[in-house]
């Protein structure tokens, strides 16, 4: 008989901790993160490679971002008000402690870090103070508290994306619309675009400079999936050097000493990560220790670090060296249960009522606690996708006994742009019908039947479910 | 110019967190620790070697112990209302997750933890159920339930303190008062007393079975300090085994592997480690990575565990193996400084009026902030100490530029049963005196003077300097 636990309950699946971002020093000593792992938000560290985590933030406030002096005299920071994304920048002791304000303003106002100079004394910033919709940019050099305007934001919100070794080049971005978003790169009186029509709705992001006149960013410009391309200002030469079918770029980083770039994609509900050689135009697929990568960063050795998540475990930090294996620094879980007691789903897909092929997350409960329902999760958004992210309430619903199963119908990100936009105008029909293939396949593969299947979902999902019987009782 | 911090403030100095006690599993892969990490108290784990440390409970409530299956099938711990001492105990699974109540009565009721046997499955205890005053003993059968009477407690609250290896001998606490506790041993029918003489006022404590006829313990019978004793239960002979001048032995931990008995011992203001041999009658100095030890375990490897502060840190656990370097397991600090900018105290020894020495510790701020000032604390109790354990007060203000002085005047402890005792009958007169010749001390030595002085400090410590004024007034 002995002890007999009860099955753990939903709050616990609740349990597990959000990291949200970090940052390494550059002789890797120290690791800052933004975690609630104390309830709220705050700033952590450890100092690597111990692992044990030590808080330098005690203020309860969500992190925009964290950024180290190179001399390690200070890092740098952004908090809002209570979450009204009014962002403005502090500083703080690496050993931490009260955040000191350093470009604030008044509550209204938006000062978002741009990059800080490689001497850790000249801070770019964007600043919302005098231009509250298109944003000013502005130099504030740390040292002698000197201020002043680089360039006034036209015509749509306008943001330093980042600056060139020298700091004579800058390349901004312009943000017309979510899917409208170009690159420019201003170097002495010269203001080009990176990509070579200004006039097609296209994203330009990532906007990294190799040297004083190359850049390497990120773009879908007249593709499906974003894509990785360079532009030379001196020539005003744009070339595109890596594309990957089906796979669409997601994050940049470039490391300098053995000029690779580092590049984090998105196919469907994973992601996957790309080492891009520039001199030999060669890459190759780096294994992750996680299946969606929340965050990537380069380290001067080579170091990888990631924060990501698996749909059997919520975020955690790791880091590979030069033996390529992935080692954790943080060991985030959901209390009560071993990993193995979580169910990994099976990536499914099955062809719709015109033969598109649409992919699915299928979970199945284990056999000793199923229950033989199963519930149907229609994302929200539409445009959004449900992909292999921990969630602690899907996890719960299994340890009760029930499937899962939740399709990326057509509006669905990550199945390259007109997918995307195929709800663009109607909002309703396309996906409904994917839906009702989808469960009409969970029926043919015996997996659940009439009886025994739950619609479940929020947000745009329950809206998608009630257009039907609406529609038939009007 | 650039970027200048404000000195930390008070509250940055009352941030570190508190470990109350910790265990390990047999493979030494998971240790357990009580923290308040994330601001209550509950139950935190790290899969070791890894030192991530993630939460077992939620419950926010400090426990009184873990104990861990040796089977691995669940660990025991125990919770009281709201800090009423009203312990009853609860089975979690390892993973961790909502306490399951296992032995537990009325809100007044005690259960208090006892012993498990080696397969975890008896769980001995001490109830206070049927004998709120004096506690019964009891044995609960994990795998059947079953739940029997052992001793019914007499005279004095009676405590089963540990079990034989074979179950056939117990170790019983009888606890009269705090200064005369007697150790008993019940085999067969015989319940006999460790020490010689039941009716000397002495304390006995740690009782520890070597086999089912030997047990080892920690004892003040007839000396000054405590010390290691042997009880033969065949023969009833008591034979003290290793005394050392000037020290209190505190806590003894058995190493059945290499009959080692590891003894923590007090020495005024610092605690100190042994490792002493059965077979060989000698014993070897243990160098601490802390000053003052809260809790030490040995594991079935020999590897050694320990809880601990020193004046400049907070609680730390530690372990040590082969190498017989001790490794940090935690990094809990003071947030916004480095340890070197913490100061640690020197130990100093004075005379007093009557020539009796006294102990003090004199902490003295860094030059670079050092205000001339010197602030007395005379400690409360006045039968404690003031010993080498972080203080986040002492050193806030030692950082705005105080200095500390903090003597061990008579009545304090760690110097000798006698001179604890010296301020029975009168509390006040002769620590008085002894704090007198400590301001004294200080002004002869330059240290400080009339004018630059402040006494300060609760309880006791402030009773004490009430009383000259008080007694000029009346």
């Amino acid at each position: 008989m002995g002890i007999v636990f009860p099955k753990p309950d939903l709050e616990q699946f609740l349990r597990t901790y959000t990291i949200s971002h970090f940052t390494v020093n550059e002789k890797e000593t120290q690791l800052v993160f933004s975690s609630n792992i104390n309830g709220k938000f705050n700033l952590w560290a450890m100092d690597l490679p111990q692992l044990s985590p030590y808080p330098l933030t005690f203020n309860d406030r969500e992190s925009q971002f964290v950024k180290m002096d190179p001399e390690g005299r200070f890092l740098l920071t952004a908090f809002d008000n209570d979450g009204d994304e009014n962002f403005q920048i502090y500083a703080l002791r690496p050993e931490g402690g009260v955040p000191l304000p350093l470009i604030t303003g008044e509550k209204q106002e938006k000062y978002f870090f741009a990059a800080l100079s490689k001497d850790g004394n000249r801070l770019y910033y964007n600043s919302s103070k005098d231009n509250p919709h298109y944003f000013d940019t502005r130099l504030y050099h740390i040292d002698t508290r000197e201020d002043k305007l680089l360039l006034k934001g036209e015509e749509a919100p306008t943001y330093l994306e980042s600056i060139s070794p020298t700091e004579k080049a800058f390349a901004y971005l312009k943000m017309f619309a979510n899917t409208y978003i170009l690159g420019y790169v201003q170097a002495g009186d010269a203001f080009i675009s990176v990509t070579p029509d200004e006039n097609v709705a296209h994203t330009v992001f990532d906007l990294t400079f190799v040297d004083d006149n190359t850049l390497l960013f990120l773009t879908n410009f007249g593709e499906e999936f974003s894509y990785l391309a360079r532009f030379d200002i001196e020539n005003q030469a744009f070339t595109p050097l890596l594309k990957l079918a089906k796979e669409d770029m997601r994050s940049l980083k470039w490391h300098k000493e053995t000029e690779t770039a580092y590049i984090v994609t998105e196919k469907g509900v994973c992601d996957a990560l790309f080492a891009y050689s520039l001199k030999e135009d060669t890459y190759e697929k780096i294994a992750l220790p996680i299946e969606t990568v929340q965050q990537l960063l380069v380290a001067q050795s080579g170091n990888l670090y990631v924060l990501g998540r698996s749909a059997t475990q919520s975020f955690n930090l790791y880091t590979r060296g030069d033996n390529r294996g992935w080692t954790a620094l943080t060991n985030n879980r959901v209390p009560g249960l071993s990993q193995d007691q979580l169910v990994d789903p099976d990536v499914v897909t099955y062809p719709s009522y015109d033969n598109t092929s649409i992919e699915a997350l299928l979970f199945r409960a284990n056999a000793d606690v199923a229950n033989g329902y199963t519930i149907f999760w229609p994302h929200g958004g539409p445009q959004a996708a449900e992909r292999k992210s921990f969630r602690g309430a899907f996890q719960f619903l299994l340890g009760q006994g029930y499937n899962l199963f939740a399709p990326n119908f057509r509006g669905s990100t990550g199945y390259g742009s007109s997918f995307t936009k195929l709800v663009e105008g109607d909002w309703g029909e396309g996906p409904r019908l994917d839906c009702v293939a989808g469960i009409e396949w969970l029926f043919e593969q015996g997996i659940t039947n009439r009886d025994k299947l739950f619609l479940f979902g929020g947000s745009y999902g329950g809206w998608l479910y009630d257009t039907p019987s609406r529609r038939a009782s009007s």
